[in-house]
Parts: structure tokens; sequence; C-alpha cells
């Protein structure tokens, strides 16, 4: 089978997981909503505001009353009363009227636009000099302006944001229809594989790569679920990563490095139901032992064995598939922010292959200098120096001293 | 006191809220410390790795005896063994000798380096033909290449990324000792707030700045505490703002959005404790009528009424308060992070003041372009349509339509 496979570029990659999709649905409170996708369009049930407000301190008038004042030649009104915050603005203003209103309270019936309190003049208890005339509907918002009732207020695969659980709870939303988390089965696979908490003999390692992967899932909105230590061992996989199809929406296997450890990897893959490879190497560096493949709707990854390239291939690929996972339909958001940085040296690239370089950011003065971090792929230390990744175009044969460049910055999906 | 305040430039703010910090410290597993805080540097207690390994698979050999070999003229070993992975690697190579090493398998004693495997060809089982030659150490990372002993690996004061993780698993570290998350006590002040599962009556509206208040406290990795809805009366604000003090590292009112809330707030915190009033008033537009204070310690904070105000002043100023309270020393990051986008528009700006504005971010084939979004900051709609802010500099006049911009995309601290 594998013989039958090219290595794929990236823009090909990102295309096959677009056939990734949601898998559930839940009711949770709105307070625990942040970061959460909406499963359904959300229509505004009533009109926000739900009644005319002032957006100043002063006094509702109507507009016409002040056609014409000037510091010259001011209106003069009578003051008939005051809105008091949170109560209906009762009896209304007439002819020649002015009535006391602060921010965010309700215009007065008749009343079509607010004086500001720095253009009011108070002559006696009950008589208001005006030295500004107001054009109708000035200072106020209109019940609907932010939403009218009926009207979409946000899309189905949306990921809330602040504001947007703001706008939830002004529409009395305390309960919010949102997509599952999806749950991430991880598998450690190596016979030199150890728990953390012991202390490893000369050839054996302790499992960074779960605690990585596992960090890396929360921080983009996943549930990691740890399916253990795994050795190398045909049966033993296939048990685990059945298993992790019960439990999870995706599962990853990561650790093992060696060439053994890969095949069986998609050998194991290829006795699953419904089994089919889609990806059998990407052309990138570091990161070009990825496989990717479905059993069902399932997503099934192998992920290369050194961590900092299982990182990168995280950070570029999986983010992308967890957004999918997620039920995000506006997926072009989270992996586009950067950092721009001059970069600090000349970096070569081979031609037909996208290269992800680690870079340092260093800040003097005014300016913010990209500085590559090489080394081998097996060290983490590379990863923990880097504070983004500097992409470099299949196209592209290198980039200059002194250039500027866009460092993406890996951070949670917002 | 207030006539001796002048409204404050945003770099004066943010170098006043530098004297914040973080107060309290806890020790919490390893699996949970993604974005937590170091309370200390954390320093390699062993070699990592702590044995000398191959990064490829291939042959273990002295690389002496492959000096001069090439496709014409091959070097001949003799295979004497295999490296089981996570095993010790045994007897070690003579010279003549090659053994078999998988990527990550642990070098032989006298081995100084690996042929790859795609530069050896089997004679027979027991006899290699190696077409390249290796130089001392090529293709192997030795004891300490990641992190030597005594070394430090990460700083007081970095907050933990999935890499950083992976590396306090690599040295064995189960647990981490982190300062605590800042709690934020949040208040809803004004006559006019309803709880939102209440159905408001004519004036009165729904507590909106506490859900949004509360879901940005979360993004930035605090904890939100919500002190309820207080009415525009001093007692009960005071009353609740002590409490406030009690509970969280830093207390926030926001709700009531007229003059008279706003005299309240500083009414009530100039009564606090040991109460320093460090800002009143920022030339920003929108946010001008902020407060930050501070009781002993702990930052009092009264946020802009109008909840759209309000979430920009979080954005651009809380963010680092919360970094400040959260420990991190390494702050210059988590608001930098930006889009590059074209500019649909021109924006006029008043120079004197820094303008945020906010943009929506539009895809048209290969083009981001940022659209700004201009409506009444007591509407909540236009950061619902909004993907960032653009910041337009106290001394520009304006932004030129065409023009390449970087909008700030808030998210999460990373």
């Amino acid at each position: 089978m594998e013989s039958f496979f090219k290595v794929k570029r990236p823009d090909e990659v990102f295309k096959i997981i677009e056939q990734f999709g949601p898998s559930g649905e839940e009711t949770i409170p709105l307070v625990d909503s942040l970061g959460r996708v909406l499963r359904q369009d959300l229509i505004s049930q009533e009109d926000l505001p739900h009644f005319a407000r002032t957006v100043v301190d002063g006094y509702a008038v109507r507009s016409r009353d002040t056609f014409g004042a000037r510091e010259s030649l001011p209106a003069l009104l009578e003051i008939s009363g005051e809105v008091l915050m949170g109560q209906d603005s009762g009896t209304g203003v007439r002819e020649g009227q002015a009535i006391k209103i602060s921010t965010g309270g309700m215009l007065p019936e008749n009343a079509d636009g607010v004086v500001m309190v720095e253009h009011c003049h108070l002559l006696d208890e009950k008589t208001l000099e005006i030295s500004r005339s107001i054009s109708p509907l000035e200072n106020i918002i209109q019940p609907g302006d932010d939403f009218k009732k009926g009207a979409p207020a946000l899309k189905k695969g949306h990921a809330l944001r602040p504001q947007d659980v703001g706008l939830l709870a002004g529409l009395g939303q305390a309960a919010v229809s949102v997509y599952t988390k999806p749950k991430v089965a991880i598998i450690s696979t190596g016979d030199e594989i150890l728990p953390i908490n012991q202390q490893p003999q000369p050839g054996q390692v302790r499992d960074i790569n779960r605690y990585t992967l596992g960090a890396f899932c929360r921080r983009v909105g996943a549930d990691p679920v740890h399916m253990g230590l795994c050795p190398d061992d045909f049966e033993a996989l296939k048990g685990r990563v059945e298993k992790g199809l019960d439990q999870a929406e995706t599962v990853w296997i990561s650790g093992g490095s060696s060439v053994g450890t890969k095949d069986l990897t998609l050998k194991v893959f290829e006795t699953l139901q419904d089994f089919e490879l889609l990806v059998h190497g990407i052309s990138i560096s570091p990161g070009k032992p990825t496989i990717i493949g479905k059993s069902g709707s399932k997503p099934v990854i192998g992920l290369p064995g050194h961590v900092a390239s299982a990182l990168v291939v995280a950070d570029v690929f999986m983010t992308p598939l967890i957004s999918r996972l997620s039920g995000r339909s506006d997926s072009f958001k989270e992996f586009q922010t950067s950092i721009a940085a001059v970069l600090a040296r000349n970096i070569e690239s081979a031609s037909g292959r996208e290269d992800y370089i680690r870079v340092k950011l260093v800040q003097e003065g005014e300016t913010l200098t990209a500085e590559p971090i090489f080394g081998k792929s097996g060290l983490i230390s590379t990863l923990v120096e880097a504070d983004g990744l500097l992409r470099i175009d299949m196209n592209t044969e290198g980039l200059y001293k002194g250039q500027m460049v866009n460092v993406m910055v890996p951070g949670g999906i917002r």
C-alpha cells in the first residue's frame, strides 16, 4: 500500500483535513462557554436593547426645542423631572421641557435625543439653558440597534469569545448549545519509554511526548486521553488503538522514532475497521514521517517520534484538525497569528519542501529580532528556546538577514 | 484628589502596572501545568539525555573504520550484534565491527557515530558494506546535549508551553511549583442591571459585563470571582469591594456607565485601607474613564461602564495586569500577536490620544482586508463583529486605505 503513496504537500494535507467534522453536542452553562463552538445559528429572540437608551449623561428633550440654540442664543427649557436608572421613564417630555437622565437611562416618551450635560447650564432648579442644538436621535441607542429580534447574531461553527459570551448574557441565554470538545487518545510507543516518575536505566528515556502532546491538546481546546505506554508489539498496539477509538474522536500514536515503530504504526492502522490511508509523509521539515488515516470517520495519526518534530506537526496540522473536530467553521484565524520581526541571519532552505525553522524572538530597544535555532530535531531544548516558527515556502530557496519576517506564534484557538 | 490627576498616556499606565506582582505559590501535577508560571528557576538535576543516543536508524561504528569509504571503495565491517530499544548496549564495538541500532537506541561502548541505513548494504548476515564515511559524533546526541546537569533549563516567571511541560516530563518532574492563578473579584454596579435569567422591564438591562469580563479573565489565565450585582449605593458598594479584596487579588468594578456611578466608584476606593490612586483617566478611545488604584498591594480597577469600552481596556491594560499578578516576567509577548492586513478605508484619528479601532478581517483570495467597524461604544455588536483591534498611535493623525496594518488579535496568554 505504502508504495502507491507519494509524499503530500502541506496544502494537500490541509485540504484532506477539511473532511473531518464534529461528533457530538451538549448544552453547557454560559459561564463555562468560552472557546466552545456554537452548534446552531444564534437568532436574537428579542430586540437588544429592548428600549431606547441614552449613551451620555444629560437632559432628554425634543430635539426641535434645541434647534438654533448656540452660546450667544441658548434655548431655555423647563426641567420637568428625572429618569431613574432601571426604571420606566414615566410621563414623557412635553414641548419646552427637559428631563434629567444618566447614561444607560431609558429615554422618556416624546423625547428624541439627549443634550450632553457639558452643553447645559442650570439657571435655577427648574430652568435649563442649552448652548448647542442636537439632531434627532443624537446620543441615543434605539431598540434593536445592537441586534434586532429575529436577526442572526452569531453563526453555527463560531467559537465563543468574551464579547460573544456577553451577547448571550444580554439575550438571557444562561445555557448554550455547543459541540462537544474533541477527545484525543494519545498512545506513547517504544520499548525504551518509561513513566516519568521512574528512574531511567541506560537506554531508557522518560515519556516526554505524552506530556507535550497532552498540553498541546489542551491549548487548542481538546481533552487528551492518555492510553498509557505501549511496547513495540503489533497486538499490544492494535489493542491500544482500538481502545482509543472507542474512547476518543481521534487517536494519535507517538513516541517511537525508529523505522520499526513507524512500520508497526501503519501495519496496525491497516487492520482497523474501514481504514483509509490519507497521508503517508508530508513534504515539510521537520515532520516528514507523518501518517494520517481514518477509521470510519475518525482520524488516526502517526506522529513523528522525535518530540520536536511531533510538536511542529501538531502546531501546523493538528491545530486545524482539532479545529474541524471542534466544529469550527472559521478556522483560518487560528494559525495565522504572527509577530513581525527582523531576521538575524541568512537561512538556506531546500526547495520542494516547506521548512519550519524554530526561532527565538529577542527585543532590543524598538527592534524585535528573530534568531534561528538550529539543532537536531531529537532535542527538546530547541523548542524550549524557541518563541515561534518561521515558515519557509516550498518555492523559496532561503531568507536573508535583515529581512522582515512573520513568526508564527502557536497559541490557543481564539 | 481628582483635580490633581491628569489623564495618563498608555505608556505611563503600562509602567504603573509593572509594580504589581504575584501573591501565592502552590505545587500542582505536571499534567495541569499548561500556562502556569514557574516560581523558581528550573535547574536540570541530571543530563538530558543521560546516555549517548542515535538519531537515525543504521549501524553504530568507530568512525575511523569508515574513513575513506565511498561508492567505489566501500568499507567492509563485521556485524557483531544489535542494540535493543530501551536496553543497555552491551559489549561494545571493536575495530572492524558494526552494531545494528534504531533511532533512539543507546550508542554501544567505543562507537562514536552511526552510519545511516541508507548508506549501508548487507553482503551477508554478518558482513556490512559502507559506502560513505562518517565523522566522529555524526548522527548521535551526546549525554547532556539537551540540558546538562546543573544547567538552568527554564526561568522563574516563565509560563509553561507544551514543550516546557515536555521538558519537565523528561526531567522526571511529576509535580511543579508555580505561582497561584490570580483571582479577580468582579462587581457589576447599576440600579438598572438585572440577573440574566430574568426578563428585563423597561429601563432594565441584563448583566452583560459580568459574563464578558469573566470570560476575559479565563482567557488570560485568571479565575473570575463574581461578587454579584450591586445597586448604586455607597455603603453597598463599599461592602462589596471590601469583600472582593478579602477573596481575590484584584477587584474590578464595572457596569454602571453614568457619571454618578463613576463618582461612586472613586469615592468607595478612597475609603479603602492604604488606598492610592494611580490612574484617573487614560488618553485612549474608547476607554478613557478608567480608574486604577491600589489598596495595599492589590490593584482596584474601575472599568468603563459600556461593555465595548470595558473589553478594549481589558484587552489592552488588564492583560498585562493579569500577567503581572500571575508572576510572569516575559510579558512583552502576550499583547503583540497580530495579523497583517490591508486597511479597507481611511481612518481619521485625533492626535493626543491613542485610538483602538475595532476591525473585521475579511479574506478575499490571498488578501486579508481589515474593515473598520464604527458604532457607539454602548453597542456590544461592534465587538461581536470585530476580529481584532487596530491601534492608532497618539502622534498619528490617521491611517490610509490600502496601507498594511497589524491588527491586534486578543487571545490567551501563550
